[in-house]
């Protein structure tokens, strides 16, 4: 029973990869940067998109596609904002996957930077390549400052790690500095200590932002 | 491909089924009341496994199977408290099984109450079965007061739903009210407010955990 399972997982990996590979091509094609932003239920996901629009609207053309595993919460906040928005509802599944995907992201071909929310989920959406250019992944304090150390696989795979809500480091007794050696000796992407509410690392968000655009999106824009 | 998937999830679901009928016929047979706690990262499972522990071990003889990923953090902070424990490490899967759990639960024949903390995810822990007698379902207001809306299935099957760190409503700005309310429209079942640090909700989380016991466990044992 399990060996089918095991089958199952294997061909669907390799047909991910595929659509995927497609997804990547059609975001170089059409000078598109793309962000999958991962993360536990409540680690910011959201307001951390909400702020990035309100920060670079007027610069930057940017879409967003929102994953949840039912209802449109996130995409109505998202959508609110006067961007191009798109929800997906994955029913039961726990992550987005390049299928998903696929025939959506044609409505965002004229896009500078495409933000596409993940399903709240720390374990499921790391083999899922999605064709993004950057994977980002946002964890909040209050998830316990042991959440890095227990989820490897996802921190391994980042470009980008966010650890948000410092500012309640201490209302929650967790050890931010821990968090980060945890970050630091899984992977050596950029770290940034954020706490949205109060506007802390949102400067150097902006910036990684604006040089991943610099770097991915020179091509095919007219 | 995703025919296969499905294929194999329905097959892997009816396997689950019958391990789980077996679970529960063992868990009957030696008289165990036990609990599958679920929730997400930082909800505050472990703590309530601990604290449970302190203030009725004395008076019961309690187990707890902690389920992670990877790592034994949480295993190891339980372990501590001198009480039989074991840890399911599940490698990439999001939730426990029945079948992870059917030759584990042999070491446990002679408890009162078995405390299974579930791996830390509010989706993928839904379909399966442990052969349990309760659901506790555990949030808390830091991850967001949309999470219980968002996640209708876990909270729909769950016998008891704990709202924690209620104390922290007003630093994050989450509606507790809401978050009941969202709870009620999808369960009959029993809502705790709780504060684990503050000691808020814990006097009827005890109760709950008296009651089941004398209500499940009054078989069987000699």
């Amino acid at each position: 029973m399990h060996r089918i399972e095991i089958e199952a997982e294997v061909d669907l990996l390799a047909l991910n990869k595929k659509l995927a590979r497609e997804n990547r091509e059609f975001f170089r094609e059409n000078g598109i940067t793309v962000f999958n932003i991962m993360g536990a239920i409540g680690s910011g996901k959201t307001l951390l998109i909400e702020k990035t629009v309100e920060a670079l609207g007027s610069q930057l053309k940017i879409g967003a596609i929102l994953g949840d595993v039912v209802c449109n919460a996130d995409y109505e906040r998202v959508a609110k904002l006067g961007i191009r928005a798109d929800a997906i509802n994955t029913g039961k599944e726990c992550h987005l996957d390049a299928h998903l995907l696929h025939n959506r992201i044609k409505n965002f071909a004229d896009m500078d930077l495409l933000l596409i929310e993940n399903v709240g989920n720390l374990i499921c959406p790391v083999d899922f390549d999605l064709g993004e250019d950057y994977r980002i992944v946002m964890v909040s304090v209050t998830e316990g400052d042991d959440v890095i150390g227990k989820h490897p696989e996802i921190f391994r795979l980042a470009d980008l790690i966010i650890i948000n809500k410092v500012a309640l480091a201490g209302a929650v007794g967790a050890d931010v500095d821990k968090m980060v050696e945890d970050a630091r000796s899984l992977s050596n992407a950029e770290i940034i200590k954020m706490d949205l509410k109060e506007g802390i690392g949102f400067d150097e968000w902006l910036n990684f932002v604006r040089r991943a655009v610099n770097v991915s999106g020179n091509s095919g824009k007219s």
